[in-house]
């Protein structure tokens, strides 16, 4: 086989295995199984949401307590009820999408002291916490 | 160049094309800035859900009214609170990822006697629904 040839293979070689990991390898991907931790923050009067310190502290700090069992995270910023002129129900949402829930409630117990005593940097919201599992993912309609 | 060279190069091509439109058109990724329609079901006592029929029927009903608007749906069934005693928040949780919210209001408006005479079909819950975007989605973890 001629040099060019031979390089040829491998380059095709190459662009297969690195398409094969770039689909196995999705960077933020909620998948059925998955479970959810979703912190909740109710929407009421006086109440305050410093949004630039949640997302530049205290989610990456709580992230930084998670490790691997963390997939990725999420934050969502309320705009809008059931129609636009609703009361927001939530302020903001957090979620972190995690493989193992034992494990998770572990990592958090170990380190609810920094977790509470940085509330007061962004909120004065008592958050709702809800653990869920990803029951159904429906992505077939981005086939129509 | 001969025929065989020819069918490499084609083929490599290929690979790497095909690697590409992988990365581009993932599946069922939450991205910055899309908005979530959020369908809340809260706890309480004798309160019923079906999740068979909310899976199988009404949430691909709903999905069937938003079109192209729709990226992806998912489904969430609550399984805790804050720690595995607490009560758990929410029965159910239904999620809608839309990249345009007046499209969305416009569908939903549009078939909302469909969907409010489908509710009695699998729960006797009164829904929160809130609207969000998402701020932010943070997948550096997954290079630790």
């Amino acid at each position: 086989m001629s040099k060019i040839k031979f390089f040829m293979v491998i380059f095709a070689f190459i662009g297969l295995i690195s398409c094969k990991s770039s689909q196995l390898k999705p960077t933020a991907m909620p998948q059925t199984g998955m479970f959810k931790v979703e912190i909740l923050y109710p929407n009421g009067e006086d109440k305050t949401f410093d949004m630039d310190y949640y997302e530049k502290k205290h989610m990456p700090m709580v992230a930084s307590f998670l490790g691997e069992n963390l997939k990725f995270y999420e934050i969502d910023k309320g705009i809008a009820g059931r129609t636009s002129t609703d009361k927001i129900p939530f302020v903001a949402i957090g979620y972190f999408y995690i493989s193992d829930v034992a494990e998770y409630n572990k990592a958090i117990g170990q380190n609810i002291d920094a977790i509470i005593n940085d509330f007061k940097n962004y909120t004065n919201i008592q958050p709702v916490i809800q653990i869920s599992e990803i029951k159904k993912l429906n992505t077939l309609i981005l086939n129509n």
